[in-house]
């Protein structure tokens, strides 16, 4: 598609067509896009289906993420939800509504990042809706498979168990406050650049190659990358209790401890916080327990496994599970940010 | 949920178990609301999927619809693609966004129309999200269950076989269009009253039952009624091609003639028109045959059978498919509007 050409160029058909060319194959679906409803194969007849909207302004801006950015995002953080069952991500349905000015090379490049994150994730695009709105939204809904496992509820962790985690912690909050910061991710951050209000990175203590890192958090921000494999994997190790982290570590622990009627306490030096964020918190003068503990949206998977329960690659021990309630640091209840409310 | 009591008072957790209590619980769900995703048990191991937007403004009205129409129509819509495909509708996912002051009660009456066209389908609701937004936004997806039989695409239509529609056609567009005219249904249309423009319906030569009849075209326009029945059991008569009429009948043909490479010809005399919309199209002197080829939204079921086949009850012969391409009336291109493009 050309440039300057937009989705009412094309037409609701047109655009639909033109997505559906970037979409590859995919043999799991006995029906794809283009008909009422897609048909995906579940050899173990069991779906697991989950459902998420992206709002912009609220989810993304576009002018702190381009459009393949938010494509990987929507599907990450779809996708990491049937993970979180134990499940592996087979395809996703994607609802886009936008304006009718909009470039339609936006939403190809935004499907663009779908398919890669997809691709990541070992699943494909099954069909969608494109509608016309003031400001785009997206409804995107990840089906996934089982494979004959039982699912992994948030209701099932046992006072002994061990809490433990897979993925990133804190990176994408950080990111978030770096680009708050006006610090945006530039080919001079490389090598020890300026920031955009002025200061150079010597300045401030950042390392030569700090920059880096930086970039590293601003594009995790953009970018979550769920550790998908990781779900299936805790469900096959025995794991009594998953979830995925996207409001933040304490508030979302808070589900599995009032779900599975628990204790959940974390012990602070078992949690292995990142050299970049670190490095980021420095800089900005923030504290990065709370993006450790309270920042959402990398989307790591957290769980609980019997205390025998050999942990699968990926997974590090934070914590353990006793008899009462809440979530504990140290055997303490936090008074920090505890997450995120989308009213509030 | 009291008077006055908005959505950010509620919070989204608050707004979440609000929703969870008005849900039936459903067997077929091995996992229900409340987890990172929904288990919904396919025993014949595929899933039937469809998503679509629903955008306050475009797609309904807060001034002509209240919050049950609206959760009725968007869970109509989505449940009669699943049944297009020939399944049984079983479980849908509801994404929200919503402003925060909007009143609890309206969303809560929204899935309280929702649950009531699940239940009239057989189907629940599985789970969702929720989040804030300027206006009001819903990503629904419904999931079925083919029951073993093969899916119906728009693919199979061949030359020599029966084109039949199950459902209304018309009663939505007549409805809408009474709506733009001002025409609102009170209890004073039961009884042959006044217009909102100011004229009598005795005038317009509207018997004094008419104003129920009228009033039926509104109800119908907000609350569609798809045949959901209608879909299964055609594919167990041998279907070769179906869809649901959403865009309107002509142009929704025109998707089975494209997809199918054949030619599909209506017989203009074979098409039954209902009485009220004869009685909408004088009354407001417009052309029911706009109405009946080219309205939406009645989510009427539309098939192709083989020229033997015993059709299901409910279902009735409008025309043939033949050689070709296209659609056509009597034998004649249409010239009239073909449908809805959502971006022109």
């Amino acid at each position: 598609v050309e440039a300057g050409i937009t989705v009412a160029d094309l037409g609701e058909f047109g655009l639909i067509a033109a997505i559906r060319a970037l979409l590859p194959p995919d043999q799991r679906l006995s029906i794809g896009p283009g008909d009422d409803a897609a048909v995906l194969l579940v050899p173990d007849g069991q779906v697991v289906a989950t459902t998420d909207l992206l709002v912009e302004g609220r989810h993304f801006r576009r002018d702190w993420s381009g459009p393949a950015d938010v494509g990987v995002k929507a599907a990450a953080q779809n996708l990491a939800d049937v993970a979180a069952m134990g499940a592996v991500p087979r395809t996703l349905l994607l609802g886009l509504a936008c304006p009718a000015d909009l470039a339609a090379e936006w939403v190809l490049d935004m499907v663009r990042g779908m398919v890669t994150e997809c691709r990541r994730a070992g699943a494909s695009i099954a069909g969608g809706d494109v509608t016309a709105a003031d400001s785009i939204m997206l409804g995107i809904t990840a089906l996934g498979d089982l494979a004959g496992q039982d699912p992994v509820t948030r209701r099932g962790a046992r006072p002994g168990d061990v809490v433990a985690v897979a993925g990133r912690l804190g990176w994408s909050a950080a990111g978030l406050a770096l680009l708050r910061h006006g610090l945006a991710e530039r080919g001079d951050l490389a090598d020890g650049g300026f920031l955009a209000d002025g200061g150079d990175l010597a300045d401030r203590g950042i390392p030569a190659d700090g920059g880096h890192a930086l970039a590293a958090l601003i594009a995790a921000h953009r970018r979550p990358q769920p550790p998908y494999e990781a779900g299936p994997a805790a469900a096959a190790a025995g794991a009594t209790a998953m979830l995925d982290v996207s409001d933040g570590l304490l508030s979302d622990l808070g589900h599995i401890a009032e779900d599975s009627e628990v204790c959940i306490d974390l012990q602070s030096d078992q949690i292995t916080v990142s050299e970049p964020v670190v490095l980021a918190a420095g800089l900005l003068g923030a504290d990065w327990t709370d993006w450790v503990l309270a920042g959402g949206e990398d989307h790591a998977l957290a769980a609980t496994f019997p205390p025998a329960a050999a942990l699968p690659d990926g997974w590090s021990v934070i914590g353990t599970v006793r008899a009462g309630s809440g979530v504990l640091v140290d055997g303490v209840v936090g008074n920090g940010p505890l997450g995120w409310d989308h009213f509030r």
